[in-house]
């Protein structure tokens, strides 16, 4: 055993606390990478089905292990009905990311791998949560509006099949395009919070179940995943008040308020993924003729660049992306993990692959040992 | 932001990745207190109900604060109706870990203060999380058994509450005194993988029962605290076989798999808290005539000690002090959330009082950037 302590900066920047082959990162030039493949490529030419076989698999697939592949997800496109009475049993306000936690965790009841924690019973995991939590944001969004749950169709792919159930009409091709390019540019980012408190969680050998429910608690956060959704309450309330964006957020500024959607741990540049999601923002906004919400953002981000010298992160232009969907603003964060649960499975099949527990150590800054225990009458 | 990179030992072991004033360890000396009180003046003299009033407030409470505290955690002796009707659901298979982490998950849908973040909430819901995961360990062995869930009783301590709920019996005095101290002894350990996935679910300022949620899937796995079922796993191995301990271990050993319950981390000499279930094991043991655990753990104990120089730690007789508790083995690691609750929320609190997102970084090995992505055809 080692004796040596380094005291790390604040919330471990910049300590490197694995090895990993899935996410390549250069914060300087502004790369972003899974498995040495740039997520531009990715995004112009693959499809998330493909996606997550390389996360998984470290390579692409031939045709037939797509084809297999996508043969698997859809299969496993079915929910225990124990899980679909959860839903239905959540109270009406209950969060969707705390429901998706919730049920998460539920599903390992019905796994029938839950006891196997070895590679293929983890990857065999992986395509069953991918596809189960698309099912279960789905189906929740549903019930809470007093809809009918919407069957599942084993001829679409992973993201029109989502936009299926979610709203019970066949996506068009552009709805389901951007949807897979989103859940492409969402689906790893190497040690990010929710990804890294997964391989907390899976370090002790517990299992793929437990680290997926710590990911989505942590996803939740609004320095996180929740970002997103407190993006587009900004768009919605420059929108409703009239106001103009640039004098909103200088008064939010003024209140010392943090601007979400701007900056990011690792990238010193553009974030490459916000690149795709303006495009898409502008693109999907002029074709369905609600182009404001590009406007607001485009108008925020040209102020908040020059001002604060922030560049817009994912978060910020997937706001404007979902809400011209027609996705409601609190499912914005469920989708990120509908995406992320494809990086969040490939990073817990690695740390098994080759684990040690993760425990760091505390500098004790507390009242000085030895304190006494005094009885109650004397304190 | 800064961009000096630090490569951390595997398992980020010796890495200081926080200030805390909750748990101070000396691991060369054997030393564990609590807000600087020693474990040992804590064992004998304190009770678990004033262990969490130090650990969530910092300093012992006056005979007021107490009254205080034990009347808020017996009032919060209460389950939502739906949270039985989930454990009542859970098929009859799924893991007491499983059911509990899904539950505490679920408790998010009632908590009347899920969307506030603050301390004083966040005190709140330390409470309510402390006496509800109590109470739903004990209610699901209840109903896996297929017996009736036991109305908690506000008049006892938490230690004998629980008992009456797990057993349908007032306990004796001994069994809620040596609970009772199981209790303190597991309350808190620093950066524990449980406590570290809570305090980096908490720091994306997600929420309490997120954080308590992960360090529950965290708790479940063979190398944190299910190391003590694994521990009884042994003893009964040993016990039906009619081995000799030492032959058995040797046997483990010349597999060369690792034996549960030995070595810590943290210290290089014995684990504080190992030396009082040392002693309540035998003590249990003696009073209820099945000192055979207590025996057969003390063989185990002497041999590894010489053989391998490794201490026992604090899985190790908390194995044979909970069965001879009449504890069904799989309750062990619940037990240990039990107790572990309070010092989760601790944590939690401090780190949302002065957080910071944790997100360390990764060194990239896979792929050297840039591949490429090629048509399936060409693969």
């Amino acid at each position: 055993m080692s004796s040596t302590i380094t005291h790390a900066p604040k919330g471990l920047e910049g300590i490197v606390a694995t090895t990993s082959s899935i996410c390549y990162i250069d914060g300087e030039q502004g790369v972003l990478a899974y498995r040495g493949i740039d997520i531009h490529e990715l995004a112009d030419h693959s499809n998330f089905e493909e996606t997550c076989y390389l996360l998984w698999n470290g390579k692409l697939p031939t045709n037939d292990e797509l084809g297999k592949l996508k043969v698997q997800l859809a299969s496993e496109r079915k929910l225990d009905p124990a899980i679909i009475s959860l839903l239905r049993n959540a109270p009406r306000q209950a969060l969707p990311m705390d429901v998706l936690r919730t049920a998460v965790s539920a599903l390992s009841f019905y796994d029938p791998e839950e006891k196997n924690n070895d590679h293929q019973a983890n990857v065999n995991k992986a395509i069953r949560l991918t596809s189960q939590i698309a099912m279960i944001v789905a189906a929740y969004d549903r019930i809470r509006k007093g809809l009918e749950v919407v069957a599942p169709d084993p001829k679409l792919s992973h993201a029109a099949n989502f936009l299926l159930m979610l709203t019970g009409k066949q996506p068009s091709s552009t709805a389901e395009k951007a949807l897979d390019i989103a859940l492409i540019l969402h689906a790893d980012h190497e040690l990010n919070a929710s990804t890294f408190a997964a391989r907390v969680t899976a370090a002790t050998l517990s299992d793929m179940h437990s680290a997926v429910t710590s990911a989505i608690g942590a996803l939740k956060g609004p320095l996180h995943g929740g970002a997103n959704e407190a993006v587009f309450r900004i768009l919605e309330s420059v929108d409703k008040s009239g106001s103009d964006p640039v004098d909103y957020i200088k008064g939010m500024l003024a209140q010392k308020k943090k601007v979400p959607g701007f900056g990011h741990r690792v990238y010193h540049t553009e974030d490459p993924r916000a690149t795709h999601l303006r495009k898409m923002s502008q693109d999907l906004g002029q074709a369905s003729g609600q182009i404001k919400w590009f406007q607001i953002s485009q108008k925020i981000e040209k102020f908040v660049n020059a001002d604060k010298k922030l560049n817009a992160n994912v978060d910020f232009y997937s706001a404007s992306t979902y809400h011209t969907l027609g996705i409601d603003v609190d499912l914005f964060t469920p989708i990120f993990a509908v995406s992320r649960v494809s990086g969040w499975t490939a990073h817990v099949i690695e740390q098994l692959d080759d684990n040690r527990l993760i425990r760091p150590r505390a500098d004790y800054v507390g009242p000085a040992y030895p304190q006494h225990w005094t009885p109650p009458s004397q304190r």
